[in-house]
């Protein structure tokens, strides 16, 4: 396995992204998965050496340009061929490498994962999720969390979809228990969107739905996947890190919220499109960068996006 | 001031109701505010005694029937005119009392604002808020919580007035920051109702609008006034109330974190309403009974109805 990895990305690029690479590297030794550098080769090089490593360790591909975090994502992606985003998509479009994985503008990333990488055929809409960690050790998922602020109930019903197969390959779950996330618990309960979500999902065979959910079941294990728009979601995930991060700030450390530290995981994947793609969050240190590259791997052997292929060609 | 209090309703009636408007009761001997117990006269003074409490203490108005908490709202309203909430919002239409409060089922008191009391002449929609603790040791909130699942945007605006006169003559902020809640802090973010909520805020001189807002957010100084749908809203509510639950679970105390305890401040008030009707919590305990007597007190003195009626017609 091959994964692809963009060292300029990511507000302490190149530093943290390198010394990342080497840190996974350094325990996926006895792997078979190798990583591509992709950045400009000079400041590889030079970083490599700061780290006493010799660049026959790593296979390099060339890319002089990058993608700033505050330029406009299509405009950027269009005009810099040679910024090492546009390169890094340039390779999964050739099967060059099996994944993609970048700290950089996520603008960006979504524009070559619609333009070049494009979402399974049947699909309407991709979507990311967020992990939702629960006390007895599991893991929840909740998605979009972030793509689509506006979504109708096909896409919704889509994301049962998707997110049941994440939870199943990704976390190990059989049979995830599926809620939409609502207001109340009752079939009525919700704004349109969700009252007609509900009829869509409630009797279905493509995903065990288990009705409505609410914001207090976000972390027990009432469902293992949690759909709602991105809007929503974009607001339950941020409200959950600033828990976390008044948690520190009042020096109150606990195995359970330690959990919600994105550094454990250090990105997501797009979901719902035909490859692997992968979005590491921009303020990503090393210990971050190295989780995002072992979240990657996992992600590349769930073989998400063929069995999603396959569930929604059944449809 | 007159206080109503339906001591027929929540989970503990009638213990925990009286025992809490007991010890209400004590702390506002000074005052010029008397509690109005409503409900089964009988029910009632078999508590006093058994609290050792002369009926002379309070003034009590019979209400020999009830409504359950199962119990459909508006045809139970209608159907029970001598049930104690019913009774209640007579009570307050005539005046005969300033406040009325009960831990009772929520949509009987939200069709007993909306049938008997009515909205502020110009207010679309009533709302609910709810307190986001800041660690400064200061009070943002955020609305609605639960009303109105789908709000257009010039309902939302409102909520912007609304929310602001509460952040300023309840919490005593001077004319506080007005965010609007969303998924990112440019204008254009947004599904399609919080961008169009935007260009409707942007240039207002009703509120103090800071722009959008985030989930992260929330707890911070940022805003004074979160201003979001009933849907997005509720979650948010609920998903603090989960973190707190489980912040307990796992022995972590922490004085900013016990500021999320409903108990504190025991209900909330219906706004946009002609009068001050409260919610408390069905499963309150005397300590939520108690300050939920003690926040109407104060919602009364802020004189909401009044405010916002005055800022609505300038409109």
């Amino acid at each position: 396995m091959k994964i692809g990895f963009d060292v300029m990305g990511g507000d302490f690029a190149p530093e943290a992204p390198i010394k990342g690479a080497l840190e996974a590297r350094e325990s996926l030794l006895e792997s078979d998965v190798s990583i591509v550098l992709i950045g400009d080769e000079a400041v590889i090089k030079a970083e490599l050496e700061k780290n006493n490593t010799s660049i026959d360790d790593f296979e390099i591909v060339h890319a002089p340009d990058q993608i700033g975090m505050g330029e406009h994502p299509a405009k950027a992606f269009l005009k810099k061929p040679n910024s090492s985003i546009v390169v890094g998509f340039g390779l999964l479009k050739q099967k060059k490498i099996d994944a993609f994985c970048s700290n950089g503008n996520t603008g960006a990333m979504m524009a070559g994962a619609m333009l070049v990488i494009k979402t399974i055929d049947g699909v309407i809409r991709p979507c990311i999720s967020t992990h939702l960690p629960r006390q007895n050790g599991t893991m929840g998922i909740i998605l979009d969390v972030g793509i689509n602020a506006d979504c109708k109930p096909d896409v919704l019903y889509q994301f049962g979809i998707i997110g049941s197969i994440y939870s199943e390959f990704v976390y190990g779950i059989k049979n995830p228990k599926v809620g939409l996330l609502n207001m109340g618990e009752e079939p009525e309960k919700g704004n349109l969107v969700a009252q007609a979500t509900y009829e869509l999902m409630k009797d279905t065979k493509d995903f065990n739905f288990i009705g409505n959910v609410e914001g207090n079941d976000l972390f027990t294990e009432k469902a293992e996947v949690f759909i709602t728009d991105g809007f929503t979601g974009n607001i339950v995930l941020k409200q959950a890190e600033a828990v976390y991060e008044i948690l520190k700030s009042r020096g109150l450390n606990d195995d359970y919220f330690e959990r919600y530290n994105y550094e454990n995981y250090g990105g997501t994947p797009i979901l719902g499109i035909s490859s692997t793609v992968m979005i590491g969050h921009g303020k990503s240190n090393p210990t971050a960068v190295k989780n995002l590259l072992f979240t990657t791997k996992e992600v590349v052997e769930a073989k998400l996006a063929e069995r999603i292929q396959n569930v929604i060609t059944e449809n």
